[in-house]
């Protein structure tokens, strides 16, 4: 069993954790929790290595047999004063994984007519992305092109997701203006979500059999240079005074027209 | 300028903040940040006190200015390690506001045909009851209902709602039961958002004129007992392995279809 805090292993678990660059340079990011971890052996998630406590063991004892007859002795036993440390909420349930990243599964040349897609251009708050991608996951699209967004390996979005990020299509770390040319160019009408008057009401429009929508910046939502090229602005009519839905909720309501 | 943490309307402030029993007792609230406070200050909220810093009535010297106009002797500046003190995010804009409650203005006996409303029952997430608020009031239903859910005076859903709060009509600490009777007698179809593979698939579904939907708890949903007082359970269709929308998604959702 693992009891000191200062074990390599613990301060690696935790550097992942914290740090988008230790995620981006290994190549891997952190799971927490029994729900978390099971969706990642369901999913076939290459995972590296899991911790849990004893108490863990007992309360979810299908996931920590798993962990262990996955990983044998790569799965390791710690102490609650060490799961403490490792977790990332306030009342961690004691279970947690390693896994390898699983971007770049969605080559930007698998862009396909015929398909539903969601890009994201610049949104900065995990919880935002993660609740897109698990909005993305319940309407069924075919692909989510993340350009300029935060990171979707960070415990924030990875639990915001709820299991999502190992199954919605996506593509991290994508080019906006690349993408959207791809999609154009196989025939893909791309969307803008916009806060203006002028532009078309999503009520009552009629996507295409094929198309994208692109979500902007939950503050200034999506420049006029990244909005310009796309084929046409969509907005949603705001009732009174309010100037915008928050992004996910924007974003949620464009899933279910989308996808309809 | 107040620059004692140790100040009985800074105390008094932090609790009001911290404790939803202080929040009952007083019938106060408390409100940061330039937009909130303006937003306060536009829809005429009951102001008590203020306190700014010297940076804040720089970078914001119309809503400090508006403030001293409204509150007088009762609007102080405070310095900035008190600032740090009052501040609920890491890294404060420096204005702080003190408020009555809202509630009790959408009283039930108002509830009237012809309107759209929606019934939170059991929401805990106060992040979760502020996005839904802030989307009721974008699409624009006639009342909000709140039966046994978090605080909505919480500094969390306060933030969340952008300003929602002061706007949509909204009725705190709501009896369940007792407002889908009063709906039902005034001839108001109410309506359960459920996951149920049995139930009435949103897509497609026409809402009459006069309606309201129901959405339950984040983890658990609504009860049977209390969906099966609804006339109807309305269900959003989910792809593939997915369980659920987080419940805000599925409120954005409702809330879209609902004002169609």
């Amino acid at each position: 069993m693992i009891s000191s805090r200062d074990n390599q292993k613990i301060k690696d678990y935790i550097r992942l954790r914290d740090k988008r660059a230790a995620r981006e340079d290994s190549g891997l990011f952190v799971l927490e929790g029994a729900r978390m971890v099971s969706d990642a052996l369901k999913e076939n998630a290459d995972l590296k290595c899991a911790y849990y406590t004893e108490t863990a063991a007992f309360r979810f004892p299908s996931v920590t047999d798993a962990l262990k007859d996955r990983l044998h002795e790569k799965a390791e036993c710690v102490s609650e004063e060490v799961s403490q440390k490792l977790g990332d909420t306030s009342n961690p349930q004691g279970i947690y994984a390693v896994a390898s990243r699983l971007d770049k599964f969605l080559p930007l040349d698998k862009i396909a007519y015929g398909g539903k897609y969601l890009i994201l251009n610049s949104l900065r708050d995990p919880g935002n992305v993660g609740t897109v991608i698990r909005a993305a996951d319940a309407v069924g699209v075919d692909g989510v092109y993340l350009c300029g967004c935060c990171d979707i390996y960070n415990p924030k979005t990875v639990r915001a997701t709820m299991g999502s990020l190992f199954r919605v299509p996506l593509r991290d770390n994508a080019d906006y203006k690349k993408t959207v040319s791809l999609m154009q160019n196989a025939g893909i009408a791309v969307y803008a979500s916009v806060v203006d008057k002028d532009a078309e009401d999503l009520r009552g429009f009629d996507f295409p059999k094929s198309c994208a929508v692109v979500i902007g910046n939950e503050g200034n939502g999506l420049s006029k240079e990244d909005a310009d090229i796309c084929d046409a602005k969509l907005t949603i009519r705001m009732n009174g005074t309010i100037e915008s839905l928050n992004a996910a909720a924007a974003a949620t309501i464009f899933l279910w027209e989308l996808t309809k």
